[in-house]
């Protein structure tokens, strides 16, 4: 596949993975962030995630935080969860869309969670019981689907078990994810055209980081071969240990510019964005490294 | 065309499109740099341009700079002209191989140099006639080939315009410019495989700024749509008065990054150009927007 589709889903991470490694910020300025967010037309969010409060503190306020979200009633909110227990409480807060993380590489997996990757493949069953007995949906995350930055290139069978176990156990969406920002778009490209032989009907979404410069080409890349939700961050929002403020996810106004440049749609609104970004670099205090924060639009005749 | 060829040649423009807009800075930082730059294995490198000292005091050393470049055998330097004086200046200075840049938008013509795009094109047999007449070698760079930032989007054929002339005055090369950071991938796919219908089997190059964080996706469309020779630059160095400090060439490192993954040959070490590009950084004295600088190469079991 090669052809540019006419439409791609954007879901907004800058709530959850975007504040995840920051200080603390009130609930109130996550609140005027959201709002500028939703002011951009995207139509999903990841609002926050349901972890161990001590382990990521920015996000110890998930409850809180969802409990404001039905204003919003045009927008569609998720919550990352790492367990069964995650789930539980993101679903007794009022979600109606999880997503359960898991790593392919155990080295990542048992940094991450104190699991094998096996370990968590197998809570998926569980996970998604959880999820759809109470009416919600499930999306399983598959992390560290290109690199581990503990046990290097993933193999592609460890993916694949994930997302057979994933599909085996009635996930309804599926997102393999960049978590290091080490993907370019030829190995983008044969993953997604893999994944994509195996997973049927259902929709494939991709989630890549800015980290070596080449998460914008890569998810170009991941567009042309299928791929037709992308995660995104306004500001590039989200940082990583490696490359502290320069190497959050890809930044929503960079992907909307290039894909709107393309002929793709993606329901955001460029000018809205590049404003949701500057209030996120106001809420955070610190610059951001999306590009078109910078630049702007292009000037066109 | 969409398969990747085994090798793509870059040609490392930081000496020249990097330190344009710096302060500048001593003869002995620029061979510093260039020190740097040869030990990356590269093997062209535009070393300088013949300009209006005044307009671009960065590089009023410019007959002093090639003096200096005999010890460097390895490599092939070129250098910037923008009129027959400058031509004569490059070649009396001792190059064998210069490139001449025309605007093919009228606004950014008569900015840059005073003249039209017709007239500029038309000066291109001039040019032509002196780089063959002393054994040099002649490439055309279409500069704002994409857009222009008085114009906005530049008509194809302008750029084909432009094109024409450039292989029947006998140009030996042919780059096209996307000289403000304004290109997206799907635009450049475009534009290549109309030029390549129209230049028979000259080489054609490509050359990108980062400005809106398309560069490194522009420069893979264009890879795979058949052009073989890329501009970049170490670090990323070389500013654009739109977004200071953020929008320089693409990073020479970020693109080999990417390239290598891909299975794709550049002659370039990307260790050694992530040190020449901290060579850049402290010649010019600032941070510099390279994501390998920041990030290091990926983690690799």
């Amino acid at each position: 596949m090669s052809a540019l589709p006419a439409k791609v889903a954007i879901r907004e991470v800058s709530m959850r993975d975007g504040l995840q490694i920051e200080t603390p910020i009130p609930l109130s300025a996550k609140l005027q962030l959201l709002e500028a967010i939703v002011a951009t037309g995207v139509r999903e969010v990841e609002a926050t995630a349901f972890v161990s409060p001590s382990k990521v503190p920015a996000l110890a306020d998930a409850a809180e935080l969802v409990a404001e979200l039905g204003r919003f009633d045009q927008v569609e909110f998720s919550a990352l969860v790492a367990s069964a227990n995650g789930a539980k409480r993101a679903i007794a807060a009022g979600l109606r869309s999880i997503e359960y993380v898991v790593s392919a590489a155990d080295g990542h997996s048992r940094a991450n969670v104190g699991r094998s990757s096996a370990e968590a493949t197998a809570a998926i069953s569980d996970i998604a019981a959880i999820a759809h007995d109470s009416g919600a949906t499930v999306e399983v995350i598959v992390a560290t689907a290109w690199d581990c930055p503990f046990d290097g290139p993933t193999p592609r069978q460890r993916v694949l078990d994930v997302v057979e176990a994933a599909t085996g156990f009635g996930a309804d969406r599926l997102t393999i994810a960049d978590t290091i920002g080490t993907a370019t778009p030829r190995r983008v490209s044969d993953l997604v055209a893999l994944v994509r032989s195996r997973i049927g009907d259902l929709a494939l979404g991709a989630h890549f980081h800015n980290t070596r410069g080449a998460g914008l080409a890569s998810a170009y890349a991941a567009v042309r071969s299928g791929v037709t939700r992308l995660d995104a961050s306004v500001g590039g929002l989200g940082g990583c240990p490696f490359a502290p403020g320069a190497s959050g996810n890809i930044a929503t106004e960079d992907l909307v510019y290039l894909l709107r440049d393309s002929g793709v749609d993606t329901d955001v609104d460029l000018r809205a964005a590049i404003a949701a970004a500057e209030v996120a670099r106001t809420v955070v205090g610190h610059d951001l490294p999306s590009a078109l924060l910078r630049a702007g639009d292009r000037i066109t005749g």
